[in-house]
């Protein structure tokens, strides 16, 4: 039912791979990447004709959460939960789930990443709704994508046979979750037909995925009891902090899908999806002018014989490209990158480099 | 004699190529685009072996005058002579061998421009004292450059017959001017191993150039001579500024060169030459790394699969460049250039595009 149906956004992570823009005080959900709103605002605004803000929990760490309440000021300080330090996916999942299912023991809940893209509002509306469904009937509920390209930034999902009922999608069961895959085996999984890209979003009941923890990561299970008991006392924070950086960080994907038995996913083709992973992700995203080009966050761009090239800026200052194809171009205050598009998956191993030698300032 | 030879520096020009560094308000030549100094001062640098700085004259405008003063201290206020407004180099030829004639009859000069660069300085030593031989016996002298490429960016000047006379350097008579090659005929020239680049160097007496201009420039002719009347005179500046704006502007190399008789050529192989007239050409005068990368200015630059860039900053900005190649990468305060190496030339352009397009403050 509508009225016990919870989204909850996880927004914990860093996203190096958009440095320099991206840093670790202002992280990617935190920046306008795309249009005026930042990723966290265009998160909660696709959910809202869906979830009033009481509906919509938040799960992220303290050196982030300030920020958010400020940028989304309409959800309620309560649906804040802050993890003292990150602990993976799994942990995050039965966090809310517990605090959800003592707030309200029929809710079901969608989790959703607090940093990617979606064009088409509309069917993602529809898919969450007929993804509802589904997890009424006690599955634990995954959103696909339709691949688009033989992407090894994602993880892939293998459907099995048609769900029987009277869903108002197509769904299936899981056969299997694949880990990102190399080049080859990729085109392979693209030309199969029936694999779908893990989007990391995740729909079920509070009460389904409960079990599912306390049978398969039942060290988990234990500590969410432990800080279930103290939860709404004045021990919370407390119990919470002692128990927390103790738990094993693990993703839901490896901790509980993979071994789970009733996972079913709904393919979703057209959903006009990205993960905004990386610079060249942002190619799928906007549009482009008649040569290729995107200027963006009001840069000043003269490009003569460019294309297909990204320039991303927020200053005043004039940016002019000759002769460049297919590069990406980021100048913030501190730091300019220039890259080739196709290897702008290589920016994490850049940050990586500054951390190894402490150049703090730039992180 | 040595002790009759002096430098006479021009210092006018612009350098639009070398935008976004160089700007109006701050040329080429008082700019550090290679080391420490600016290519005024190395060039200064370069001559004081030869000349004492009271023989060293420096002809500029306005604009540029009290820079290089601040940048030159020790040549001579009364050795600056301020052009009223640019009017080509055979005006600014004139009215320094007026002024030297004026000052010493018998006084020979070598024309230089600013913002060149040489690497071998003994041999240009060498040249310049050569040249002065020369140009005693009654010869308009020219510095050539052998040239190392079919290049399209300079004149040239072809060669005839070996000149008589125990010069200590070989020395001929110009057969030809030849103004900037096409593509095609560039690769003749360079290949029929009798053409120089035109360096825009010359070495004569002040007397024979006079003599040239009353008989192929009246005009100017008739102007000099007006002007030197007031000379020293406290009518000086105004006669200077009434009679200098109505000179036609025009080279010295259509205007004198091409059409005179005693014209002779020393070219010169090895000198380590650039007229700095682009940023590709800074590959052929700075030590780039093994990838062939060439980091100037105090740049902070992080290279991660980069080839054969050049990356010129001025702060203490990160420029972080990701499979890129063949690249110039120039950061200023106000403005970004990322431009194709081999299409530096071009610079040019989108420099004429902001003038058209009123970015005064970009110019």
């Amino acid at each position: 039912m509508p009225e016990h149906q919870y989204a909850v956004i996880m927004a914990g992570g860093g996203g190096t791979r958009l440095w320099p823009v991206s840093r670790k005080e202002k992280p990617k959900q935190l920046l306008p990447l795309i249009g005026q709103e930042t990723l966290f605002q265009s998160t909660v605004a696709r959910l809202k004709d869906m979830f009033p803000p009481e509906r919509i929990l938040v799960v992220t760490v303290d050196e982030q959460a300030q920020e958010m309440k400020q940028q989304v000021p309409e959800i309620p300080e309560e649906n804040y939960l802050i993890e003292p330090g990150p602990r993976g996916t799994a942990s995050v999942v039965g966090l809310a789930a517990m605090v959800l299912q003592k707030r309200d023991p029929q809710a079901t809940m969608a989790i959703l990443p607090s940093d990617h893209f979606i064009r088409n509002v509309d069917l993602f509306h529809y898919l969450l709704k007929a993804a509802f469904e589904v997890a009424d009937d006690g599955y634990l509920v995954t959103l696909g994508i339709t691949p688009t390209a033989p992407s090894t930034a994602y993880g892939y999902i293998q459907q099995g046979k048609s769900l029987d009922g009277s869903y108002k999608y197509p769904v299936y069961s899981v056969k299997k979750f694949i880990e990102k895959p190399n080049e080859e085996t990729a085109q392979k999984l693209l030309r199969s037909g029936d694999h779908s890209w893990n989007s990391g979003m995740f729909i079920w009941c509070a009460d389904t995925i409960m079990k599912e923890i306390h049978s398969q990561m039942p060290s988990l299970g234990t500590t969410l009891d432990v800080i279930e008991k103290s939860w709404g006392t004045s021990a919370q924070d407390e119990v919470l902090n002692k128990n927390w950086l103790d738990l094993k960080n693990e993703t839901v994907d490896y901790g509980i899908m993979e071994k789970a038995e009733r996972v079913a996913v709904l393919p979703a083709g057209g959903l006009g999806w990205s993960d905004v992973g990386s610079w060249s992700s942002l190619f799928e995203v906007l549009l482009p002018d008649m040569n290729g080009n995107i200027a963006t966050n009001a840069v000043l761009h003269l490009g003569h014989e460019t294309h297909n090239t990204l320039v991303y800026g927020g200053h005043d200052r004039l940016i002019v490209t000759i002769g460049v194809d297919d590069m990406v171009i980021v100048d913030t205050g501190d730091a300019l990158l220039v890259c080739k598009t196709d290897q702008s998956q290589k920016v994490k191993e850049v940050v990586e480099h500054l951390r190894k030698h402490r150049q703090e300032n730039f992180l």
